[in-house]
């Protein structure tokens, strides 16, 4: 028996395994990341974040970035097919909120948190441990046009990158692209290892609404660094200044996200732990 | 903060809510039996248990069958849109494992339990609190053949009712009947309600698998009734002899069923409780 929480962030839920000093996992097998993760045999989740610090961690703690930013913490991101992930911004939000609720960490201060894809610096709104959290997802690539297509209707697109792939489209209406059974047809030569492909609307003045087709997922209530993509597509749409904030809504939640001056993707967004207990899975 | 736990049967998945006393939940809301059933949001299951004492559960325990069984425990059973329901063949065997791992009931005993299909009486095998357990199904009512159909493809199925309706179809492929993402076609005369629709194929000598669609829910990793449907359609296939046990493969488990005499048909199967806590959904 070991302890484990589960929380989401916009509805991309995560198990939580509290390992702080590596003694309860150890390697962590991709085995029982699996097995948390069903949603029938399991707990179910979209992924497993494990609560280690840094300097338990291993050399998946060790980066360069992380020894430079000297984070106490290290989320280490699982997928819910076992396989190591780098970086996930929902996660992190759920990640800081666990911290903060177990007075792990300081709400009042800016919490740095060690990830594979180096350090994140995380803030909590008011300062409080209950408060939205902004993490910075770092800096958009804009890599030009492209098509998507969904059966015989087919819009055109931007690629995207957030550190992963992405095609963003407006689309006169979400139905439009129908129940998203399947992925978007999208150009091999743009996205040769696949792609996230968003469909957005314009719900009013910096305020869109967007559904998202993640690669290997499927259709997904929620994707962090998508809806940073779709921020990043609109405001240059919109012509809009730096430091603007939109309002993003997804179907399992509402982010706000803005670009900063030097090129910076910050998002806002709530987080919520909703159970703690044991398990023996 | 009230305790909780997770468990399933064949994959069949619950949260299940100790409420001994019937003072944690009171009426129990159909609100928060959404929210903790909701697989992102919340913990995740196709229903919930509560485990109430039958001398506590208000109405709900005081049917006649229930006062002439005296069961001491109620399976408060409501399915995940908030809904109450009457009976499930999976989550009646995980319950009973939950309360002989609790030391509330003896499993050296057959252990009533009282629903609001009335008293189902449970056994252990080996009369050990890890045994698989066997819940009695009722008494099938065989109805005629009728007809479904996936798309082009249409078979002939056999109507039986297990106090819910099915269509039970052989075919020559588990993958015949495709991605089954929507409800097969069905006689309405026959199934005003709509209907639950087995397809199956053999496997061996009393050993068959199957898939199942439920109306409501879509294909499911199990589904109690409809092997039991299964089960007797085969048996009647067959021309077996009554308390010949059959092997039913399910894409969640295995079960074994059997028909006796006096034409009751008995289910046993595995039950698991993975996870226990608390939460404040």
């Amino acid at each position: 028996m070991y302890p484990f929480l589960k929380g989401h962030g916009t509805e991309n839920d995560f198990v939580l395994l509290p390992d702080h000093d590596g003694t309860v996992h150890g390697e962590l097998a991709a085995e029982r990341v699996r097995a948390l993760c069903d949603r029938r045999a399991g707990i179910g989740g979209d992924g497993v974040l494990r609560v280690i610090r840094t300097a338990a961690a291993g050399d998946a703690g060790r980066g360069q970035t992380v020894l430079d930013g000297g984070a106490e913490w290290f989320m280490d991101y699982r997928n819910s097919d076992g396989s190591v992930s780098e970086m996930c911004g929902n996660g992190v939000r759920v990640f800081g909120r666990h911290l903060a609720e177990q007075g792990l960490v300081d709400p009042a201060q800016p919490v740095p948190v060690a990830t594979r894809a180096g350090l994140k610096v995380l803030t909590f709104a008011g300062g409080t441990t209950d408060g939205e959290i902004t993490v910075d997802m770092g800096i958009p690539k804009v890599l030009g046009e492209t098509e998507v297509a969904v059966g015989d209707r087919s819009w055109t697109a931007l690629h995207v990158d957030m550190g992963n792939p992405h095609a963003v489209a407006f689309v006169d209406d979400l139905g439009d692209a129908g129940p998203l059974l399947e992925a978007p047809t999208h150009d091999p030569a743009a996205y040769p290892a696949g792609v996230n492909v968003e469909f957005v609307v314009r719900r009013g003045p910096q305020h869109v609404a967007m559904r998202v087709h993640e690669r290997g997922s499927g259709e997904t209530r929620s994707c962090g660094t998508g809806a940073c993509a779709v921020m990043v597509t609109t405001a240059l749409a919109d012509g809009a200044a730096r430091g603007t904030e939109y309002r993003i809504d997804l179907p399992g939640g509402t982010l706000r996200i803005s670009w900063t001056a030097d090129d910076r993707v910050l998002m806002t967004g709530p987080a919520v732990v909703v159970a703690e207990g044991t398990t023996d899975l």
